[in-house]
């Protein structure tokens, strides 16, 4: 069976990927010109662009962190982890849609539930596709460096579930009270990578 | 002749273009401040966009996937291989326009038409270009690495044919039921995803 | 503790986020239609654009050379150095903003005087998130590769701490004088570039 | 004097400004929606679109690949280097606005004339620094790998002469017929890819 894929390019493209979807989030930063003859007041009246820009921006940021755990442990890719991964990057690079839709909708009550809502299933999906790829890898064993230990993969696991009942909750919150939902994400987003671990100094190939 | 390109650049400078390419299309997504009365429907009504944004991204996406496919085999590129593929770059680079242009043009069936017949030809010219680019390694055993074999070149060429008959035979179709076409683009991208094949576990340097 | 990263993926995704924040300054340079019947004229009344456009682009151009100084001196990162990095990148890819902003603003006085303002706490936010992912660095010696000097360390920090203090300086400049001000941060940008200084000849691999 | 630079990342951050500014070329093709009632004319309408797009990203391409071809042949590189590199960055990620005003002013004549003209002095400017930017590494021979050449370094000098003088004819034609400068910059970007030459088999590194 023609099943494998060494990994480099793969990186290197997602890399891409995920670069340019968190620096393309800037485009939607904007003061009307109509606010320019008090442009401090204009600024500050801009806070959900900015809210959005910081959650997007770390959100995908942790799934870069993240991606980069995943990677880092495979000896190679097969095709299922290169379609899921291609879904995944789709996923990412579809949230500054939902990210303009919020910052647009901030202002009407109505749709700034449906904004936040809509914006709160996309990180679930997401979140829900970084966990069946890091599931597709983890079932098949013969993917990962031999050095990776069933409880580095358990670990993982760990820390992706939690998100996942997080970002149920919080945008069933959204129904209720959108902004403390908005807020919600981005809480999540900085949990995340400040969750996100390195390796164990023994699996570092160079010299201590 | 001085007529040898080391590889390893152009495959960075590729992937640059085919990240960026799939990551612009997100530009696209929007919906109208009239409809923020009702976001949900105004959300819905986009779907359009949403059709086009997932065909041009797993489209590009396959092509990725098939241009991997072809420059893990060579041994190095020549003058040919380098102008053919900086011509597949601009095709690739060009799509964002005519997904633009679907989705603007849906709700009106004349323009429709043409939209969906355009963007087609984008595709085809796409597949073509790759179908050229394949072509010109295979002409030319030198370019591969020694370890490829006649039936892998068979296999890739057998793999890029149907689709240049698929392009052109629903291309055909959008003349009269655009819609319908546009979706079998969005079939056929998915069904090349699918098809992509990686290496035998033989031909990894790493071991088992 | 699991806390090491290594550095290869890092820079390839930092690289990424310069080359394309840099890269989407140019989105911002446009020539109204109205000033189309006399070209010259139009271009030349966008001068507020190309100040911003060179001064950005430069300023980006230098943390890259600066960042790329940092990421070739490291053994490996750890945890807080990959924090940091995120947010130093998240103050980069923010930088396209303010610089429209300047060049919005600069035919109202009181909203130029806002907009350099606010720019000039944007670069400094960028030097300053440098400097502490420089000292974080700097103060776990263990991250270092052995054959940097303390010599080295202490000329990074020293060429880092005046930037600051100019940035703070020029930034009250700009209450009074914007223009001057706005002149002042692509001088800051320039000499920041020309003062950048690649390795000793003994410290290159390869042979002289 | 510390004035060494590996090149790997320096290419890798090229490549990526290359990327983008070759792929952001497309966000300037549209259809304006008045047109739609007649969408295949409204298409060819945008011709002087399209030739813009195609002269930007083959010239953008064609000056890749001499890049490519200056950075392989290079042992390190030293400040001045590094800088022009920046310089020359500069100018090509510039390069997406003057094509955006070309294709803007084509039904004006005297727009038209303009904006010729401001395209044929970046595209002039581009080539003025790759030229002072070889010309820098070929009186500076350390910095070359010991097999190039002299003959070698020759001819990527007589290379790039031809093209500046093309530039200022061309530019100077436009003053009178703006429409054939345009089409000349196009055959002065495809003979520049086509003239662009890999190496000699016997300077790759693997056996043939």
């Amino acid at each position: 069976m023609e099943n494998r894929w060494e990994t480099t390019r793969t990186e290197a493209f997602s890399d891409g990927v995920f670069a340019i979807a968190i620096t393309l989030l800037v485009l939607d930063l904007s003061v009307p010109l109509r606010d320019f003859d008090n442009l401090w007041r204009g600024i500050v009246h801009q806070w959900p662009s900015y809210l959005g820009f910081a959650t997007s921006f770390i959100t995908i940021g942790g799934v870069w962190l993240a991606h980069h755990g995943v990677f880092r442990r495979l000896r190679y890719a097969d095709n299922a982890v290169m379609r899921l991964n291609l879904l995944l990057l789709m996923a990412v690079s579809f949230l500054p849609f939902p990210t303009k839709l919020v910052a647009e909708a901030v202002r009407e009550p109505d749709a700034e539930r449906v904004a936040v809502i809509f914006y709160g299933v996309s990180l679930l999906t997401i979140q829900v596709l970084f966990s069946v790829l890091w599931g597709t890898v983890a079932r098949n064993r013969e993917l990962l460096r031999p050095e990776v230990t069933e409880q580095e993969i358990e670990a993982i696991v760990l820390a992706a579930a939690p998100n996942i009942g997080l970002f149920v909750g919080i945008t069933a919150l959204a129904v209720v009270a959108p902004r403390a939902a908005a807020i919600g994400y981005l809480v999540i987003a900085v949990i995340s990578v400040l969750r996100v671990r390195g390796d164990e100094p023994s699996q570092t190939a160079q010299p201590a």
